[in-house]
């Protein structure tokens, strides 16, 4: 009860120092008033105000100055709207995006190209060196377990650290319903493939990562595309409709973080989500891929969390936070979870051995958390500089979303401006990107483009910004 | 020319100290004529009789002793015959076999465990430590490489290496016709995706790896089994009827060192294959997985070295024959390379980076080729050891194939004998075997089990046989 009201009070501080910068009150570089004297106005303890100052740094609305106290950050001003909600086909259609991913990735590989377009952190902002130590230490320790089959579900250190994790997202689960995967990528297939048969129709976010509508097209899957608010993430009237119109065989969202819109799910919505799902029996395919990346105060719970009947398919990876060359994801299939290890057998039979023991091994130290303290912030700070820059830099009319999480951007350009050819263009100048057209089934999306800020801000990633403004302007 | 009379005439001198070994004039323990003596006696050099002692050494008929010379090695007499060419059926059938894998692979991880039952190599047998500091080196060095996505086709060190090797089994690869896979496993899958569709029938060996048959199984498409020959393997003549037949989406097979028989198909067996497949345009998936575990004095051809139409998809992997928790395959999908590529993208995205630099680097440095030379007579050697001991403990009638490669025996139990049954005594004084049902789309060979040599020979393997045999009287 005590420690009830403390959090109202420090609380009600925060509160009251972020209406005095919403307000215009404090500036972006303004000191906030010192916590001595926060405490006599506000009249509480000293220990309270700093609570308050603390979570405030968490939402990146202040900053503390070595010896000096808390000032107020650069805010973005949000000078560029986001985006409308996303208004797809109602229709259920084949898929056909295999050819654009294939490209984006030969582009992303060449020397020299600057990667706005892939979704994978430099490795410069990923805690490289320390985990290739980890790696190492572990392979020298191994012995025999290091060659041998790491047989499905996989290590068990590493499925007991992501059911402990996992817990900070509202989710219960025991590591006996965890199966490890070589990365996020492996889970999402087995996932549909365990909940569909070939003609079965997949509703899907629109715009939605476009891994999602590669497999529905190899799988011979049909897509129906649900509306995305930028903010809130899926329409869920538009769902229930869909539902109530036709057969759908699973649902495939990503509440925390949506590729490619930032957006987060309240919620009041997840819950919604899964029971609507659950009713009807339809399995929800959650990505929780980006989870750990929340700019806020708290570890945004996951949908899962109020599935009462093992109806989600939850599934996340190390690929965002850690080592996407490492290649370790996992899988908490709920009532499915017998069927998807029967075809991880035939999908790869078992996943790399010493990743998962370096990555458990780096959980369990503490390794991980504390970077994702720094990453947090330093994911959040990029994507203000690349929005930024872009607001500044593009023409007019440009539409920006503003992510709670993640490092993706989607970005709306004018509406005469072909992505496709933007494309073509920027790789011509070694800068890649994402075009909107990959991030739906019909195509749509034609001038939006998604941005990764996972780069470590430079003078060059800048002018690569400034210079794809430019290419904007001469396609209008 | 020179070189080929010269070839000719070592191979003369070791044929006719063959010929005194088996027709019992020179027995097991004796010494070989001297190297100076049969020099004398044939009229050729002394460097020709050291290549002919060499070869005859390298097909495991004789063996050096330091400071002695060359004697007969003891060889395993046949005491018991090898099974008939099997009879499957001649229908197409569905087949559900994943059952029997998920209990094997669990059964293989229970501690305590014997195990004949699953095709990997002990640990013991493995250059282990030599590999795992490999990695741990290669992990230390790597920096950002070491994170970053190896995106498909994959390291291509590793790929020339592969292409390198793959030209002594006669196949004139480039690294660019070549991909990384999570595997032989994911290489499998990839190839079956890439040229079937559900409901197709494919034409399978039989017996073969159950793995095929849970692939079939959970693609939803038919089996047509053909009859193998125990020292040859497939049946050609059975396949061309069965071409004639019916349409046919796919022929998987093992020419070198079948799963579960050990058989080897003769090159012109290999060429009759790739040619009577091309001509009806169906395509060849080759594995080739055990072909660097020959006991013969060359490395086999691969049936791909045949094919001028790019019309084999041939795999291979380190799993057998250097750390099978590594998790590296490879596969050279002939005209399907862009369509395997495409579905690699959606079914792991990418390898696992550090563990292919590592064995990219154990090739590069010879320390695999050291290896294999001595693993090839380890193999044979366990193969008949663990021969001998089945033939004399086992009870009547019992058959056995002879292996010419690899290191997994096919045995024919008693006809009343049931193999599943078997398999639930063995398990319950914690043995595994591979039974044989798991080899058939229809579970058939229910009087056989497949039994893995590969572990280091000791008093506790001899014993385990040895009740096995004992269990397998129970049970007559």
């Amino acid at each position: 009860m005590a420690e009830d009201s403390d959090t109202a009070l420090y609380e009600q501080v925060a509160r009251s120092v972020e209406q005095m910068i919403h307000s215009g009150t404090l500036r972006a570089g303004d000191k906030v008033p010192s916590v001595r004297r926060a405490s006599e106005q506000h009249g509480v303890s000293v220990t309270t105000v700093v609570q308050a100052y603390l979570l405030l740094e968490d939402r990146g609305l202040i900053e503390a100055r070595p010896k000096s106290g808390f000032y107020v950050r650069a805010q973005m001003h949000h000078p560029v709207p986001a985006p409308e909600i996303s208004r797809p086909p109602s229709a259920v259609t084949a898929v056909t995006v295999g050819g654009l991913q294939s490209r984006l990735f030969q582009a992303t590989g060449m020397p020299g190209v600057i990667s706005f377009g892939n979704a994978a952190p430099a490795p410069e902002l990923l805690p490289t060196e320390k985990l290739n130590r980890a790696l190492a230490s572990v392979a020298r320790r191994a012995g025999k377990r290091g060659v041998s089959y790491n047989m499905p579900p996989g290590t068990s250190s590493l499925r007991r650290e992501i059911a402990r994790r996992m817990f900070d997202a509202g989710s219960q689960l025991s590591p006996n319903d965890l199966i490890t995967t070589s990365g996020g990528t492996e889970a999402l297939i087995l996932c549909l493939r365990a909940v569909t048969s070939p003609g079965d129709i997949v509703a899907v976010e629109s715009p939605t990562y476009f891994g999602v509508l590669h497999v529905i097209e190899e799988l011979k899957l049909r897509a129906i595309e649900i509306p995305m608010h930028p903010d809130t993430g899926m329409d869920l009237d538009a769902l229930e409709q869909v539902l109530q119109r036709q057969k759908v065989a699973a649902c495939v969202s990503v509440p925390n973080f949506s590729n490619p819109l930032g957006s987060l799910m309240p919620d009041e919505n997840k819950e919604r989500l899964v029971r609507m799902l659950g009713e009807r029996n339809v399995p929800l395919i959650e990505d929780d891929i980006f989870g750990e990346l929340y700019y806020g105060a708290h570890r945004p719970r996951v949908a899962q969390a109020y599935d009462e009947h093992q109806n989600v398919l939850l599934y996340g990876s190390f690929s965002k936070t850690l080592a996407p060359g490492y290649r370790v994801g996992w899988v908490a299939p709920g009532k499915y979870l017998q069927k998807v290890q029967s075809l991880k057998l035939i999908s790869t039979l078992a996943t790399a051995t010493l990743p998962e023991l370096a990555i458990a091994e780096f959980l369990a130290t503490g390794g991980y958390d504390h970077y994702l303290r720094t990453a947090r912030r330093t994911y959040e700070g990029l994507v203000e500089r690349v929005s930024n820059t872009i607001a500044a830099h593009f023409p007019q009319p440009v539409k920006m979303t503003q992510p709670k999480g993640g490092f993706l951007l989607w970005v709306e350009l004018p509406p005469t401006v072909d992505a496709l050819k933007l494309d073509d263009l920027a790789l011509e100048e070694k800068i890649s990107i994402a075009p909107g057209p990959m991030f739906s089934a019909k195509q749509g999306f034609r001038n939006f483009i998604r941005i990764s800020c996972a780069n470590a801000w430079s003078p060059k990633i800048e002018k690569a910004l400034i210079r794809l403004g430019a290419l904007v302007k001469r396609l209008m």
